[in-house]
């Protein structure tokens, strides 16, 4: 039986993703969607942003390979067909960027750097009160790969760092809250919060008008995770009233953020399309093999994803 | 025998100094600048920028400690009087603070932060290349306290750091280079230079024409140390050529760094007005009073300064 692997992303970004494939396994059967070749030869699929409708169409698909960490855009309606494996991505690099970040929007907000710039701007030789680290509680939501590397390296410089997460995770030198019982306790401890959740039904919105009101006045707002986590004319209304005192995204509900929206030229908003952490095939493509010598040996897959939860 | 401390810095932060040294000591006999009472009644001085031939008026002066973990304002000619020790602050915040000034200008630089404000200034929404963090070469001039806590914290974000000193040293996971001789290699493989030197002779103007054209083009520098350090037209003319592609900039030739100076509007520098790390007196002051009892009692003074070299 022919076992191939679909492949689907931006076609410039296919042909690199086949050529690091084939210089680690040149066996491999490798089709650019939408040159599927017959539908029953597609054992396996890697791809992002796919239209989750078409995975329907290959009867002998049984993994299904996101190109990133985050794998809710498989979980589009209607979701991967039943019976095919789901695995994301875990890679150094990707976490690494992510992290680089995070700490760039923190330290930039922690270093009051908007006021800096406007001081530099005016021509102004003046200092601003220095920020106590040790008083400044970071809180990151979502305690995977991604948020256990931020969180570790924000207490490596000294800050206080909580973490939530929807069950309940240990950290070593992070404290942990869990659950729609934790949250608001979380929350009213954040200074500066980091959303790096899975999207989820159960995360979707997470980032609304209760949430933002219970972190403490002045609060700061990063998410570099999902642009559904936020609601985005919650975050606006609470960026006016003064309660949250700015927010850096990269990502949002509608992607490429529509001209006209009020975030581009908000003065509290920093923002970037959607680039925090980017995929890099050279990087990636071992797990990928490996995992289809797995799929292929009857072996345990790595980086599963549990299908019931989404993540 | 009076034994009379004399703080020496802005009037507002002497009261402060005063508050937290009695706190801790409350005998302690403190003369705030210029109230000094009896000249023979001095036997310390912890101070800031103060006029370096004033300390020879008192003739039972025998501890010099400087208000910061810089020295150099001490040694200004005529330099502190013969027989007289001199004592730095070590102190974690200090430490902290400058990393964080260093890691907030490596990420702002290494995150294209300047291509990607402009674009949201413009409203386009493009994805500029991701850059690879494990090529990005650090180079850091200085490894005392302040150099090998930035160094450690860069290379636990995975950049390629590396340290040069005047005298050999030798730090885990970074690779070291050291004196004259291991200048012009150190900077031939470095794209981000961090100085974080002490200003002494053989380090003032260390950063000009010839030490400029040893970097790789496009190289960035970033000074957190002395202005002494930065021969200020030499980095300008880098900054013209295209051959260096920013700086960011705490100090300078002269502070405040005066009105029409070319660095306030240049749009390849990011400056701040000497405000990277700042002593707190209530975090320091443990140490001051630590070292006037060890000058009473005979012991060794701790963090010690030769005189000799001027650091």
């Amino acid at each position: 039986v022919t076992q191939a692997l679909l492949v689907s992303t931006k076609p410039a970004t296919m042909a690199v993703w086949r050529e690091e494939l084939l210089a680690l396994d040149p066996t491999l059967d490798i089709r650019l969607f939408p040159e599927t070749g017959p539908v029953e030869d597609i054992a396996a699929a890697v791809t992002w942003n796919h239209p989750p409708e078409d995975l329907y169409r290959y009867p002998n698909l049984r993994l299904l390979i996101s190109m990133g960490a985050g794998v809710d855009h498989l979980f589009r309606p209607p979701g991967p067909p039943p019976g095919v494996a789901v695995v994301r991505l875990v890679d150094r690099l990707l976490t690494t960027a992510m992290s680089e970040y995070v700490m760039l929007a923190v330290l930039r907000h922690h270093r009051q750097d908007a006021g800096y710039r406007a001081l530099q701007a005016a021509g102004v030789w003046e200092e601003l009160p220095a920020p106590d680290t040790e008083a400044t509680r970071i809180g990151i939501m979502g305690l995977g790969n991604l948020g256990a590397d931020a969180a570790r390296k924000l207490a490596a410089l000294d800050f206080r760092v909580a973490g939530w997460s929807r069950t309940a995770r240990a950290l070593p030198g992070i404290e942990t809250f869990a659950g729609e019982k934790g949250l608001l306790p979380f929350l009213a401890r954040t200074d500066i919060l980091v959303c790096l959740l899975p999207l989820t039904p159960a995360t979707e919105g997470i980032i609304n008008a209760r949430t933002l009101a219970a972190l403490p006045r002045g609060a700061y707002v990063i998410n570099a995770a999902r642009g559904g986590h936020v609601v985005e004319d919650d975050l606006l209304a609470a960026l006016e009233s003064g309660h949250v005192a700015g927010a850096t995204l990269d990502v949002f509900r509608t992607e490429p953020l529509p001209e006209g929206h009020r975030f581009w030229t908000h003065p509290k908003v920093i923002l970037t399309p959607h680039a925090a952490s980017i995929t890099i095939p050279r990087s990636v493509a071992p797990q990928v093999v490996d995992n289809l010598a797995r799929l292929r040996e009857g072996r345990p897959l790595a980086n599963v994803v549990d299908v019931t939860v989404g993540y």
